[in-house]
């Protein structure tokens, strides 16, 4: 920013006070403009800066960042051009292969936990232990669909997490397709006795994902017998995408199931011609009883403050199609990468590292709620919670959640990603297994990368290895381990609001 | 091109007698260049662009095309921006959903080839008819692929046109996983009594097409009981992509199938680690004696040269998955909708316009050679033959197969585009359903448009309306009725080789 008049100096003033301007444009209005106001903004940035125990400057904090410069150098030289190149990825893809996918209740999620602690033991990591969650079971059996009229047509279904299955004959009903929820319930006398197809366009996943996880509910509201959702996805080859859905008390549960974005399409395109839609839908799903499982942890230990921690995470768990290599296998892998790259350095941060792989993500972060009501009572120890778990593609930087002050200190790390370009920190760094800790003020960071791509292969058969890149990995692993180690490292705690 | 030197003169003489000129450059040189060398020039050209027939020169065929350009503009905007815009999709969208894939021998195929008989009469076209061709009955029936070994894994997989099944308990053997046909020949000793699973890399579609077409008889020939190829395919979101494959004789048949991208890596993952893989392979596949079926044909009659002919085409058979919307009801819809634009202007082309519409060309072509061999008496009235089966995206331009005279012609033709800025004339217009004309002489011309795009979806349950664009087909209809209409209606046929 160039100061042209005081009439600007007065406005990022007033700006200054209201929380409202970015740091870099406050840093720079602190370099460049004239002695008193350099000295009056120096010291409400004092004011500003200074965390519960802190005497320091945002300048000090800055040139503390700034001395890491080496360090990060040395990890992204490791991860991206050195001997721990590739070697996230190469570790996931023998887990992946080996287990495969791995269902909330299902053994090979249990054996992919038991092959994790075997693997960070053998790291040399400290701390390795599981901790006991019980976690939800739900089989989706055999399950198929068949459009009956106005042609015969074999659809691709997945049954949606929790959903309960049809008699063993199946469902055999006219269909009523729907756009919107508001389409529903204006023509809510027409679903009674009949299957609600969603046709929803693709918005954005958060924006969209409410017609999988609440529209057997909203069907069965109106006398659905069953529901066939869109696939939430921003892109398609025929591919279904599932996840979890949810039934409500006092709303009889309904059988329900994704389908393509083509079929949804096509089943819309069919009743604006006026054509009569009949699809016999049977769904072999089944929820069991509660199942033991694990969130798996390991650290390392801090050097100065060891009760204090910087939580770095991906979940274990992944949907019973593909591989579950992207979700999550590779923010997982990542976390435990950033530890791995920490350790081979010698480093030692002074808060303690903690890595957790979560168990039951996918079923609504059951591990990550059993986790946060076991160790709040540390709360105020945690200086910063991380999760990746929206891709680790080439990263376009770090979502972050956080006081003003945490964010200027966020900024400040992440330009020690320049050698790799990857600085920018967005808004909004809240993920399912960090919320309970980010609602309760702790800081909390994502990694932020191709959102389409990622909701490509989401929740699909696509979710393989082939969805992941070696190199785009490392990236994503050296921004991990950087930001990680720092946080973990820096003289004072990221300050809270 | 700016002449700075009488050495830079020389070269383009040269290069002018060595036919390398490209003509733009030579007209320039025409027109800017001092009067001996114009008049000298012209006379050259006089002598390349005559026809048999012709005694005109490249500059009064230019502005012979030229005067098309109001033609032109017509067209488009009819396609385009009036009230033919989004017909040629909407017409295809209710074929497509209303028979669904059209494979060769199936009931689908013929019941489209006779609505597209009434539509085409409908459409006012004139000598509607369908001319007869047996053409090839395979069917899939039941298949299914598992691993059973390192872990059991249901695979997708799309039997091969033309396969054969496996007995009905299926072939259960070990696999051998090559990446080229090299690799098969140096381990042909270990492939004996195996699954040959091939994991080629995929270059682009010509090339690497021949692990699809050949990889059974290679793979027999070294013992193997079955081969499952990786499938050929730029994208993949775990979609198997069929297509034809070609038996030997002399050498034993064996099952054949295509597998994803995803499970081709894993299983060459899993071989590098000294993983043991045994697959259980079932299909149902079985070939049928030939069935009746038909090319359709509709014209607008030459008012001029009424034997002399330009050929639209695209093939209305598919695979049995998806719809067959890109692949090639596009091609077909575009080719219908060029003549319908024609006729809505009340246009009368001086040439004959023939649409055909080819049936089996999924098996090699087998339409397109009975009618070849048809009406090859009356090659020499065959002025260009045009295919259009790469999609029906926004077309990149024209790729054209004839002579340097006949592509000068083209580059003009395709000048009159420059409203939708499609103007491109790229090389190798071949197609399988104009290969016979083209190799016999006749010029000929394909669209081409995003070939990743094509490739993503091609034979794979994915090719259904979704993949297509309304926007598109519009701008690629234009493109298809400008070209053909110009060419039928100029004053000589293109000139040959």
């Amino acid at each position: 920013m160039e100061l042209k008049s005081v009439g600007l100096h007065e406005k990022v003033w007033r700006d200054y006070f209201r929380k409202k301007t970015n740091w870099n444009r406050k840093m720079k209005f602190l370099l460049f403009t004239f002695v008193g106001a350099h000295l009056l903004a120096l010291n409400s940035g004092k004011a500003i800066y200074r965390n519960d125990n802190s005497q320091r400057t945002f300048e000090e904090i800055r040139e503390e960042i700034a001395r890491y410069g080496d360090v990060a150098k040395a990890i992204i030289d490791l991860a991206v051009y050195g001997k721990a190149q590739n070697r996230s990825y190469e570790r996931l893809a023998l887990l992946v292969d080996t287990v495969g996918s791995r269902l909330s209740g299902s053994k090979s999620l249990e054996k992919a936990i038991q092959i994790m602690y075997q693997n960070l033991k053998e790291d040399g990591l400290e701390n390795v232990h599981l901790e006991p969650v019980k976690i939800p079971h739900w089989e989706r059996g055999e399950e198929s669909a068949v459009m009956l009229e106005p042609r015969m047509q074999k659809m691709a279904i997945l049954g949606l997490g929790s959903s309960i299955g049809t008699p063993p004959e199946g469902i055999t009903a006219e269909v009523l397709v729907v756009t919107s929820f508001d389409e529903l319930q204006r023509r809510a006398p027409e679903a009674r006795g009949k299957i609600v197809v969603y046709n929803q366009p693709y918005a954005n996943y958060s924006t969209t994902v409410k017609y999988r996880t609440q529209g057997a509910v909203e069907a069965a509201k109106v006398g659905a017998v069953a529901s066939l959702i869109r696939s939430v996805a921003s892109f398609s080859i025929y591919s279904p995408h599932t996840g979890i859905q949810e039934y409500q008390d006092g709303v009889p549960q309904i059988p329900t199931a994704c389908i393509t974005v083509e079929d949804a399409e096509m089943m819309s395109r069919m009743v604006s011609r006026g054509n009569r839609i009949v699809i016999q839908l049977k769904m072999g799903a089944k929820n069991y009883p509660d199942v033991d499982s694990f969130n798996t942890v390991a650290e390392i230990i801090g050097s100065k403050y060891p009760e204090q921690v910087v939580l770095v995470s991906g979940h274990l768990d992944s949907w019973d199609v593909g591989q579950g290599a992207m979700d999550d296998g590779g923010g997982a892998f990542i976390s435990w990468e950033a530890l791995s790259l920490i350790q081979d350095l010698g480093l030692h941060p002074k808060r303690t590292l903690r890595l957790v792989l979560w168990t039951a993500e996918e079923q609504g972060g059951v591990g990550a709620l059993q986790y946060y009501q076991l160790h709040k009572a540390n709360i105020s120890n945690y200086s910063l919670v991380m999760e990746s778990d929206a891709g680790t593609f080439l990263p376009s930087g770090l979502q972050f959640t956080g006081s003003d002050k945490a964010r200027a200190i966020m900024k400040e790390v992440m330009r020690l990603l320049q050698p790799i370009n990857v600085t920018q920190v967005f808004g909004a760094g809240d993920g399912t297994d960090i919320n309970f800790w980010i609602q309760a003020g702790v800081p909390g960071a994502s990694l932020l990368d191709d959102l389409y791509k990622y909701f490509s292969f989401h929740h699909s058969h696509g979710d393989t290895m082939t969805a992941m890149d070696p190199k785009q990995m490392n990236a994503a692993a050296a921004v991990w381990a950087v930001v990680s180690y720092v946080v973990a490292d820096m003289e004072e705690m990221l300050p809270r609001s």
